[in-house]
């Protein structure tokens, strides 16, 4: 029996694997995708099972050519219909001097942050409009509001990210499909990319001077809002907003 | 006993209302304040009561001087510590061209929009930082991210708004206080608000096109987001977020 | 004979004065007013007589009830009709945490930045609309764009000045009337506001580290870009441009 | 002798090839590269030189790898130091749905606005910077600032556009190196692009109906503006500006 799916890309131990256990809670059947690491998405995947929940995992490298779509159709076919997705794929490459972004990693910057999306959305976005509804969470950050020295890569693939989600949301938000641009507006209590890109010495030192509970977003806290997200209403939708802590100043004021 | 309180000025029978309503069933005493309809503010405070919540009605005219600094100190005084305050004050006079903007207009219009909501924090935000925290819910509109023509007035009062916000949540973000600017971007099903702008004829047209559940944003979906915004810990606060209906264009699309 | 004024309001020695000059130097006769400090508006109105331009200097308080539009009534009779006009009266009184920050202060901060516009322009734009076109050129500042801890007043008030200038530009644009916000996102080497603010020695102090020539922007220099916005033909206008210095981080960086 | 050059990619008969002759007859060495039509390439080169200044033509294809890289090499070599770059490439492919807008059309769009102006960032900045200043240009459109329907590959590659730019400028601005995003807001009265987007025509049909002196930019009056923003002094910079005709509505009212 079909059952109804939230799709998570980019599934690791932050924001992705969190919003996915937090969705299976709610009967979801939770399908984790991430890169690399089957040990993590294998844990992640029993745990979730462990508490009654449903979930399956594969590992999908989104830069290479149909994984997504693939991995999309494979799902719809075999567990059911994705009715919530979250692209929750990151382009930080670290703050670099022009001169030291490779054409590569900007090109892989875009693949990874913008190009994706599209895929995901062509993928899905027409479906969800023929069933009706669904949604299309997008995790973003504060470089697809403002570019800043070293982020050229980043900034770029954000903002693209950005833009793209209005386009999405103009064309599909009469039609039923919910995308919301959501801004990480901050640093987030996540080992796989905050811990690193910080190093394992400085990520430990940041979660002791910031407080865990408190200067650094959780991602058990940042699955609440995304959940609330969801289960908006179609006549009373968000299509963005930013989340930060208390002690982090907002983008435009650093 | 003292309580948490919520207290809600422009509690009518839209967003205002409905949001203390929301807050009393979480067991807030709802604070709820008008600037007329005696009668209204009792069915509501009323309703509250029987549903087995706590709930006082206030008639305050925001515009006359020490109106909202009185009430604040005697909530605080005989009720309990405001821990939640709902700014819904609107400003919104329809479209006028220039010429048919009054000094008046414009003068009443900030005093709503912005000298009031100035005078809120400076009653309130001290004390809730001294608590160690609090909550600012702010009502906003597409006038506050654009101008546009016939919204002079409006515009420019929500414009400062907004970056009233910003100012407050930089200053007493760090110390607790949570400052939300929610921009409510489309058509709410609000007699008292938009009912009045469009005459009941044009307003039940309205209703009757665009369909009540769906087309126009009903007050008892926004008071959900209000409360999940109230609940959101300080580690991962929402600054700023928008409300739409599905079938409204977002501000930057028209 | 009637010839074509720049009028403008808040003509100090900063960009006010320097702009009044440039245009007087294109042939405009420059009706200089500001606040207080006749000897120093002599000395302006003298300058540019001496260099061949042609000026009147008038005090003139823009919180007076009727000053602005008397002003401008006595200008447009006895003068010529006013082709551009500059509004560049500011609101800056500092960093002030919000309990230092007094009603009225940020009653005023309202009545200079926002308030003053809105009686300028409903004295001003449907006159120009009439006679087919003209230019109004409103400074702006960084808190026009994003509010912070310190700018309760001054963000609030020039945040209504930006949506308020988007509203005129709505509404005249399209009858020929030009309005432009400038934002002035960075120092100016002006000794009549950024002077008084910082105190003789702390500007002198910034003047001799950051370099009069490069890191404080010159009056003159921006005077050559209000003369730019102020001949664009309309069918190639600018409504939002802003200006620092090289060596200043731009607001959303900092 | 070298002398210095005023580098413009895409330049065609509408802003990019006016941009050309207007600072060829600044003294600038023009040096002209677009992708196809070496007639009017030709021949926009011998109107510059008739009229006494500098230029030379290039056909370049910016998708090509190597291409623009090459091409600042050359120039540098042979002609001389870019004083002036103007990237002009576009990436409007018309309104396209989403199911409409192929993988490989979304790809060329990145590749034209966004990825061509890091590879010519890369190729030029630090050499600007290293000689103490330059000036970079980027027209850049509406789509960079919000999403729409039909624009998923153009806003996408032009909102990446646009915080490159910002992160371009975070790092260069301080050595000397003036980017701007200018946001061509409007219809512009070019053959070659909206002339081949409409069709013949549609695009006299618009040119009768709005007025090519009024109602459509005009490039000859755009290039003034970017001619003035090459000349701003570096104390006294604009990163963004917008330009529209008075009959056009912003952006952000429509």
């Amino acid at each position: 029996m079909s059952k109804s799916v939230c799709l998570v890309l980019g599934a690791g131990a932050g924001i992705g694997g969190t919003v996915g256990k937090r969705f299976a809670r709610e009967g979801y059947h939770a399908v984790l995708c991430r890169r690399s690491d089957q040990e993590g998405l294998d844990r992640l995947v029993a745990e979730i099972r462990q508490g009654g929940g449903r979930a399956s995992g594969y590992l999908l490298n989104a830069v290479e050519e149909n994984s997504i779509e693939e991995r999309v159709a494979a799902v719809e076919a075999e567990i059911g219909p994705i009715e919530v997705a979250v692209y929750n794929l990151g382009a930080q490459i670290g703050d670099r001097a022009l001169l030291e972004t490779r054409y590569k990693a900007f090109e892989t910057g875009w693949r990874m942050a913008t190009f994706g999306l599209f895929r995901l959305a062509t993928a899905l976005c027409p479906a969800m409009a023929a069933r009706g509804g669904g949604t299309l969470l997008v995790t973003s950050s504060t470089a697809s509001m403002r570019g800043n020295a070293g982020q050229h890569s980043h900034a770029a693939a954000m903002g693209g990210r950005r833009m793209l989600c209005q386009s999405l949301n103009a064309e599909f938000g009469p039609q039923g499909v919910h995308v919301v641009h959501i801004v990480i507006d901050g640093a987030v209590d996540a080992p796989d990319t905050l811990g690193k890109l910080l190093g394992p010495e400085r990520f430990q030192a940041l979660r002791d001077t910031r407080g865990r509970a408190d200067g650094l977003m959780q991602p058990e806290l940042i699955a609440e809002t995304y959940l609330h997200l969801a289960r908006q209403h179609r006549s009373t939708w968000t299509h963005e907003i930013d989340l930060r802590s208390f002690s982090d100043r907002a983008w435009w004021n650093h």
